[in-house]
């Protein structure tokens, strides 16, 4: 039996990552300590730098280690459109579609009342105060502030969970005063899905978004 | 999109632990950064710790940060006995049954000529040479020498799987010759299981094992 210290250690700490319980944090440690040391101290390396080095973007709220993170400081992106999305897996799911050329929010959790998570806690005030520097510039309508590529659409794409439709319909609500566009991603059918397999809301969902 | 650097390069090292594809070391990364900072600081420590101070121990091969581990140097354990394991993960699966005093000795890895893993890459050659050691202690058959608590027996602890069984029956072969008593772990249907759901083969053995 291994002593308590370093390997017991070890498997405390993995025991932090998600979706690692004691079985998998002890077959991790002893797999790491037996067959990859080099990646064991390749790993302890890449969370210190990270820790140390990754903040969040002062306008989308991502994680970077820039004060503006490359997205946002991009010339090729359309800074019209804002798509608000839950987490950077979710913008970088989003990302791999290369489907969308906007910019993004990041509000770095949802609401969750149950958990203490109010508006407060995830991004929502740096969202509202970026939303409505975007339609201050727009009152005066000068062409030219409009043009200077301001939000003019939020689409809103937290997940379709009950926490993510409340964060969305707080967001939407929030903004809708605002005189900005506020739009969902489509609820539907998945690609590649044969009905009968689908379950019935999403079935529902289709039928009520049809076009 | 964060930046490739140190995200990424968190993603990529993650990637390093067993059974972590590219979508969970992404979620694990960017939990780790969103919610638990000193989570992930605990961890780089742990493993620096860990692949700094864990070593081999000189008699039983396990992980320990010391020559000799605890169980080997307990005077608690019965030393006539020494069960053989592929890994401390076996071995403390063993320990958690407290249905087992006597010694271990841990292979670190298991046969498997197909992936270049013979004899020599696990520690079969310690194994043999503990074992030589107590048999040529026993040969002048002083029951002082016996008695000085001596390997007499050789559980063997291996897994249930073809390696593993391969891996039993070379060393079985090895240890018959010398003197030393070799037993294996029973095979049979498992506690609680419905005879029903029990694989053929399982069955097929419990028949041919039965008491």
């Amino acid at each position: 039996m291994p002593e308590p210290n370093a390997v017991e250690g070890l498997i405390q700490a993995l025991r932090k990552l998600p979706g690692v319980g004691v079985k998998s944090a002890a077959r991790m440690a002893f797999h790491l300590l037996q067959n990859d040391m080099p990646g064991a101290l390749q790993l302890a390396r890449a969370l210190e730098q990270a820790v140390n080095s990754v903040k969040h973007c002062q306008l989308c709220n991502t994680l970077t280690e820039r004060a503006i993170c490359a997205t946002c400081s991009s010339p090729q992106r359309d800074r019209s459109k804002l798509c608000v999305v839950e987490t950077p897996a979710d913008q970088a799911a989003l990302e791999r579609t290369l489907a969308y050329q906007g910019l993004y929010f990041v509000l770095m959790g949802k609401l969750s009342p149950l958990d203490g998570i109010g508006p407060k806690e995830i991004g929502l005030k740096k969202l509202f105060d970026r939303v409505a520097a975007a339609a201050d510039s727009q009152t005066p309508l000068s062409s030219e502030a409009v043009g200077a590529r301001e939000v003019q659409e939020v689409i809103l794409a937290t997940n379709f969970t009950a926490e993510g439709e409340a964060t969305a319909h707080v967001i939407a609500q929030a903004l809708k005063s605002r005189g900005v566009q506020v739009t969902r991603l489509a609820r539907g059918v998945p690609v590649g899905s044969e009905l009968e397999y689908v379950d019935l809301g999403t079935i529902a969902h289709a039928l009520v978004d049809r076009r």
